[in-house]
């Protein structure tokens, strides 16, 4: 356990020294979970060298049996704390800016009172986007999980169903298959239960989520996914729902139809398993990946299906994005990314199609970059299920 | 529609212009919510006098319907967008400070370029703290679906069963009943998926989380709430479930036995029952919120409970809650509030003991602050259930 620890903090205090800073201090759940392999209320303290100190708010007794943790019980005694220790005051401090809060990080440089604070976001999202095969090994659990929820799926349709009906029944088989029903997201723009269920029509309702597809919901409060309408025959129902069975998730997408569903549907559908099969190949180690979603986008025109692809009335800016602790992680395909796969990323690849009239097609898969290309996390029949 | 977005304008414009503010604008997503009564992904402007304009980067369309709505790409478009309307630009501009990351306050501040950035948050507090009339329809609405669903819990258990296998029905059940299964929350602080079972010891278990329970969760990563162990008979089993069947919630606990419990566990569960009947008596408008937090801590005093009361390894600091759109609003019920009770507040009471080697017990309800005292939106038998 100690050692993994170890492998993350030293991933993390790379980028912390090439920015010059002395130390960075954590307390973004994600970021915390990352750091001591479980959640606690309170900081991760990183230096420029050696080991960490965890300054522990909550649960009260386990600064007791985590290594190297003090308890606090709040941010104000943590420079006591440090010197107590023979830890120098770090002068050029990283926090986590673009995921804490205005105030949170205003009290915290009023405590450190560095010289300078520098945004660690950066080193974070770097350092977690490559995944160490402790990480792999969980997003493999997740995957097999998943995977596994998903072939019971079918059997939950009854004739004149919901999509929210539906979905209740999947939230179900994937919760009783050890799913925690939970995942976290980055940002503010991924508001949703446990994933998405998008039946017909409801596919091509634009949504203020950044979600590659849309629904309108069933309540103004949460405009996304199901919107409580009967599924009916000759339209898709596209499933995306939570892969989360630990601390990490894959990401998987299938589509079912209701008897059968018009050429086009079937054509976009078949388009997006060439896309995957063409970006399992391309996706090596020191590939942009830029290159990926302009190899998507290629293959989409020279079908003449880009007024479908990703998005109809309002389109998607991207065909995947990486995922781990949380759903929506680096690198992110789009035709402005500067990323470049390196092995042992994880990324998620949706290239999906929305046909009007009928529904979302287009299925998903999350994959782990080898030197062979990528690695299926989620392997699954992919071609349309008939309910 | 229209007047009850300006009725809630008005609300929030009385503290904005008691700070000497010009302007609010407005981006965390329950606030969006609020202002606009559906959520989309985009700035609410709010003036110091007159009219919002509600800038919408996402969905797409939705400019076109909304009155005094502005579609634009990025905030950096808002100074020229308020210039064609008239409006000048803010030179003290309300941002909040409290919900949004210091990336995203960088940015507007960068955007609006305003002469002194002001912290908006507790103005927005203060305006959501007290319902309006159609708010408190909403609440009963979800109050009487939460109180319907929990009717039907008791069929759910099957001896033998783990928490988180009776958690997953009713989980089912709830949503069945119209529940969305997703609330929001204020801070980081809360992170569960659709609420919380515990069961027997794991009630015990510190965690690292801001509820006024805790439990070990299944996994590290989210430590809190069931912990997938078989419920016993002697033990008993806390439901606090989620109660969102529109963009506001209730907040409900109820408390189910297996068989008989120790005697001490009765007293508990009636002396909560006892204190709930006190303060709705006591919760009047002009009451402060310190007087009822001590007047319940008054009655568990005499019944010589205080080792059990919120909690025994690890306990809460507070007995009750605002409620509304976000599960934490205002006010607080603690110690040290200095907040007053108001009419057409909205407050969960939960005075939760938990008892070593049985389990937590004690109900949870919902109220309205009204001049008779407290209203309870969630009528429901109060009394331990036998499983």
């Amino acid at each position: 356990m100690l050692s993994e620890i170890t492998l993350r903090i030293e991933k993390i205090q790379s980028p912390l020294r090439e920015a010059g800073a002395d130390a960075l201090l954590v307390s973004y759940n994600a970021n915390i979970y990352y750091t001591a392999l479980r959640f606690f209320r309170g900081y991760t303290y990183i230096p420029a060298e050696g080991e960490p100190v965890f300054f522990v708010i909550k649960p009260l007794g386990l600064a007791e049996t985590l290594p190297n943790a003090v308890q606090i019980r709040k941010p104000e005694e943590i420079p006591a704390k440090l010197a107590e220790r023979g830890i120098a005051l770090p002068s050029r401090l990283g926090l986590e800016l673009d995921t804490m809060t205005w105030s949170d990080i205003e009290r915290l440089r009023k405590a450190m009172s560095p010289s300078e604070v520098l945004n660690g976001s950066p080193w974070l999202r770097k350092a977690r986007m490559v995944k160490t095969a402790a990480e792999i090994k969980m997003m493999e659990f997740d995957g097999v999980h998943q995977t596994e929820a998903y072939r019971h799926f079918t059997k939950a349709y009854r004739e004149d169903m919901t999509d929210v009906e539906f979905q209740i029944e999947l939230e179900r088989i994937l919760r009783l298959e050890g799913c925690l029903g939970f995942s976290r997201v980055s940002g503010a723009l991924m508001e949703i239960n446990m994933g998405s269920v998008i039946n017909g029509d409801n596919a091509d309702v634009p949504t203020p989520y950044e979600f590659a597809m849309g629904g309108e919901g069933v309540d103004p409060a949460l405009p996304g996914g199901a919107n409580g309408k009967t599924m009916k025959p000759g339209t898709t129902v596209m499933v995306d729902m939570c892969g989360a069975f630990n601390g990490y998730q894959t990401d998987l997408t299938r589509v079912w139809r209701i008897g059968e569903v018009p050429e086009l549907a079937q054509k976009a559908h078949d388009c997006s398993i060439r896309i995957l099969r063409a970006l399992e190949e391309a996706g090596v180690p020191g590939v942009p990946c830029a290159d990926l979603y302009n190899l998507a986008t290629a293959i989409v025109e020279e079908e003449g299906l880009s007024d479908y692809f990703m998005g109809h009335r309002q389109k998607a800016a991207f065909i995947g994005h990486g995922v781990g602790i949380e759903l929506n992680e680096m690198p992110v395909l789009t035709p402005r990314s500067r990323d470049v796969l390196e092995e042992n990323m994880t990324i998620a690849i949706e290239p999906k199609f929305v046909i009007p009239g009928v529904g979302a097609v287009g299925p998903e898969n999350t994959y782990q970059v080898t030197p062979k290309g990528l690695r299926n996390l989620t392997p699954l029949k992919e071609e349309m299920i008939e309910l």
